[in-house]
């Protein structure tokens, strides 16, 4: 699997934790014999849990803490006043270096601030992102896109940014030597969209010429073509790209609901559920969004996964899996080294941009 | 059906056109006897088609001309050159009172742009906007979700103004006596969001508060939440509705290629398809985005109906139908008595935040 690492966990986060967050730690550790986890929460609840699995023996250290940042709890609120939370402790493990990633299924805004305050920003990043994996139809099985919601707002050369943050993301865990970058808008046409997002294309386009940038630049990309795979890093801010995924979220349970529906109808639906199940239970798979959790906090000086709130022990051991590939590959340190890279580049595009835009 | 109206028809416009906008006239004619069409386009190539079908003898009037905006035009230069294009005639004929509506395929960024200058905006209205149906599994089967691309923008008067808007649209379309409203956000907190988004929810909390505003409010809606039916009319800005649509429209493409997929892998799952062929064109009927055709222009001194680009027949008859509807409804001038019964609560709702911001 390789070298050994520790992960540092948030026992207490999410809508089934502790138990979803045991067993899932417990489905890695099946799959991934390097792995220990630094727990953080209460001890009289979770030390229960481990003793039922066999294969977490000997592998974990609980860190006891009583305090849980609730789900709906306010970010700023849970900054304050939660320093002595599961969600917080679990971040300084990994600022403190007893563990090279963090992964919780908490309240998302709150961990998203603690993030800010306890790891703080990369250097040269204004606006950490979230970055998602997105099913597609093409070459590759998923694409990258980010923001899906650290920050409301994105500007030009924050979009810039998300790309070479992206692209070091796509290296490791697409596969993708050279990333295809594309920004999200509302047409591919040169002309439309917001300004800033026009800004970004400028900057990306002059960044991409260049032999050494690691990534293509393919333009502007329509949210429907997000799931053909022509680009496997898409960048957008945090309000659009939120939308974006809740609006493929809720089209998908739409449609199965209508599915169901459907194969429940008369005596011959009935009957070719019955043969299809197969098939349909191949293509759930498929689009299964607990494969693919895990959203990835990049622009920080430290590693944290978020899982989804509501994930079960599969959901949530897909997030810790992606936390070790991650830290594995060391993308903290790459994406540092990217960005020095391309800091100058961003740098020289947004001035010449804005005084083009004064001359104007 | 209603009185007789006579609807402004783009012949050109469209992937398809002219063949499929004589079809989808010839349908909708069928289905209501009442109305007459009013073709603007090439004469040699329209009056053959014409010939074919029967049933809109005696109910057409070509008005020639050669010119057509082509789909990729830029806006601007379509406004600046295209005035004797039939796009631009067949907004003409609105604003000159022949016809009470008018339907185009055509590119929607110059439709939207000439539309602006040959109908002009309504009284108090910045940002026109589009607005789409949106299939829902609620109590209606459908909900309004508008600014769909008009504009990349949309500040917090010009969502509250969508929301009248909407909410009149939903009253004809929808049969929703009192609409349910929602602004369209990243969370349902309070506290989550763009500032434009948290004032636009203050305001219009502060409308639903009279006895007499037409609607409720719902407050922050996500995404994911669209299709439950939950709200009748969803605002947002044009940006983030275009990519929510095009998200939504990408899912439903990528699910339905990998059900074609699972129903052809092996000999059971064939077998499947063959029953399960009913249910399975019940659904695609249920979410045919051909039924659903049509973006209506709302917040312009005249109706325009934007029918799909790659839209058939059957698509074009739809958006004819809404365009009938709509207009026997009277949409334009309710929509002009609302705002200039809203257009003072808005202003003092935005004046008090502007003051109360300066104070902070």
């Amino acid at each position: 699997m390789g070298h050994e690492i520790t992960l540092s966990i948030d026992a207490m986060g999410g809508d089934n934790a502790p138990a979803s967050v045991i067993d899932g730690i417990a489905m890695q550790a099946k799959r991934d014999p390097d792995t220990r986890f630094l727990l953080h929460g209460d001890t009289a609840v979770i030390e229960p849990l481990l003793a039922k699995r066999k294969i977490l023996e000997g592998r974990t250290d609980i860190r006891h803490t009583d305090d849980v940042i609730e789900m709906d709890a306010k970010p700023a609120v849970a900054v304050r006043r939660g320093r002595q939370s599961s969600l917080w402790r679990a971040l300084e493990s990994v600022r403190d270096g007893e563990a090279s990633a963090m992964v919780s299924a908490g309240n998302t805004g709150a961990m998203m601030a603690m993030a800010l305050f306890c790891l703080r920003r990369a250097t040269g990043v204004d606006r950490p992102a979230i970055a998602a994996l997105w099913p597609t139809r093409g070459m590759r099985e998923h694409c990258i896109v980010l923001d899906m919601g650290a920050d409301v707002r994105a500007d030009a050369a924050d979009l810039a940014k998300y790309a070479v943050m992206g692209s070091e993301y796509a290296r490791i865990a697409l596969g993708a030597d050279t990333p295809r970058v594309a920004v999200l808008n509302v047409g591919v046409e040169e002309t439309k969209g917001r300004p800033e997002v026009k800004e970004a294309a400028e900057i990306l386009r002059e960044m991409a010429g260049h032999s050494d940038c690691g990534f293509t630049f393919n333009g502007f990309i329509e949210a429907n073509a997000i799931p053909t795979g022509e680009a496997d890093v898409i960048v957008t801010d945090g309000f659009t790209g939120n939308v974006a995924l809740k609006a493929a979220e809720g089209t998908a349970q739409f449609i199965s609901g209508h599915l169901r529906g459907a194969f429940e109808h008369d005596w011959s639906s009935r009957l070719a559920a019955l043969f299809a199940m197969a098939s349909l239970r191949r293509l759930k798979r498929r689009i299964d969004p607990r494969r693919v959790n895990g959203g990835v906090f990049l622009g920080l000086d430290g590693l944290a996964v978020k899982s989804h709130g509501s994930a079960d022990a599969t959901g949530f051991a897909a997030a810790v899996e992606l936390a070790a590939t991650m830290s594995r590959a060391d993308v903290i340190k790459r994406i540092a080294g990217q960005l020095e890279f391309s800091l100058e580049s961003i740098n020289a595009v947004t001035d010449s941009t804005d005084s083009d835009g004064a001359r104007q």
